[in-house]
């Protein structure tokens, strides 16, 4: 087994059947100590939330499946912290797609004077390019195509999908006394099929529950209650 | 006659039978001395060049209406350095419209790791947010509508009227042995119309010619030679 990616909270490893392994790591996002989603630091080592990440994926995962909505994951191994998933390539350099139930973190540093923080949003789609010296710039469809990076096809296919996931997480959510205010995707291309990609965890989306961020190690004890 | 706006490089007067007066400045924008037609801040001072710019404004308008382009345009005192334009509101607090037909400035500061400066784009056209605080920041399509500043139909009109006017510019430009590798426009509404406001004019553009950026004063006298 052979490791080909070491990330800032998983490592990838190439299995022999063609698909790939995650190794969920303790490392969440964050910066000085304090967990924000959209930082592009490793701010703290939570022990244990790699596992309860690599629970809460397989989690949403199998709700998408049973929703047809096809992902990267193949199945997983709990004990060991590890996930199977289907080969894909990621989009240029790599690519986050943020969806956004309600205004906040950098969509309201960026336009603030039009929007209150906490304003509803209807599954505001936007991506950004992964690249921290840069501060991950956003990316628009048409830059997207301007430089090669995907087709017109491919960035409405990724749009589409980021509205159907997110709801349906946010759906989830809900069941158990959750908000959901925005989450982060990765999706990645297997010939003309875009797909889900990454996780479904804690540390990609911002959570409220009785008017409160939830800690992301708090998420689970709620999810799982 | 009353002053409703002191701008950058223009002040706006109400006329008397419901029209606008802008008059043009000898400022443009640049830092420390340096043209720069991506800055906020007013570089320096250029005697004439706030007539040399109306001049050039009223070129461009008067191309435009020729091939049927309805822009806000009505008329120019070239003597008194002012013209007389039609009513319109701008987006939000003021939107900027760019139009890349080759990569440079800030598009390759943030997408530098895709593309090289002077790439050719296809007339690329992407909105930034008039706001020097947060360094006038890019908004997509889904944002402006999200933020309720335009509709998806205003936008469509907008970005498909940037294409056409940049090319337009660019064609009359080449007519001159000049290059245009960016343009900045503004554009307002009038009930359902979208209209291109503001100028025409070299402080908006960057333009080469035998390889060399030509300097804004210069521009003038390469076009009218």
């Amino acid at each position: 087994m052979k490791k080909v990616y070491t990330g800032k909270t998983k490592n990838v490893y190439e299995l022999e059947n063609g698909n790939y392994m995650l190794e969920f790591k303790d490392d969440v996002t964050g910066e000085n100590g304090v967990f924000d989603p959209g930082a592009n630091t490793v701010g703290l080592s939570i022990e244990g939330i790699g596992k309860s990440n690599l629970k809460m994926s397989v989690h949403f995962f199998e709700i998408l499946k049973a929703a047809s909505i096809k992902t990267h994951y193949v199945s997983a191994d709990l004990e060991n912290g590890t996930m199977e998933v289907l080969p894909a390539k990621v989009f240029g350099h790599g690519l986050e797609v943020i969806c956004r139930m309600k205004a906040t973190g950098s969509f309201i540093r960026r336009y603030g004077d039009y929007i209150e923080d906490g304003t509803p949003l209807d599954a505001y789609v936007e991506t950004t390019f992964k690249n921290d010296a840069k501060g991950d710039p956003l990316v628009t469809e048409d830059g997207l195509i301007a430089l090669g990076v995907m087709s017109a096809e491919q960035y409405d296919s990724m749009r589409a999908l980021t509205k159907k996931i997110a709801r349906v997480v946010a759906d989830e959510l809900s069941k158990h006394g959750m908000e959901l205010w925005d989450i982060k995707f990765e999706f990645g291309y297997n010939g003309d099929e875009v797909i889900l990609i990454d996780e479904i965890a804690s540390g990609n989306m911002r959570v409220y529950k009785d008017g409160k961020i939830v800690d992301p190690m708090d998420m689970g004890k709620f999810l799982f209650a």
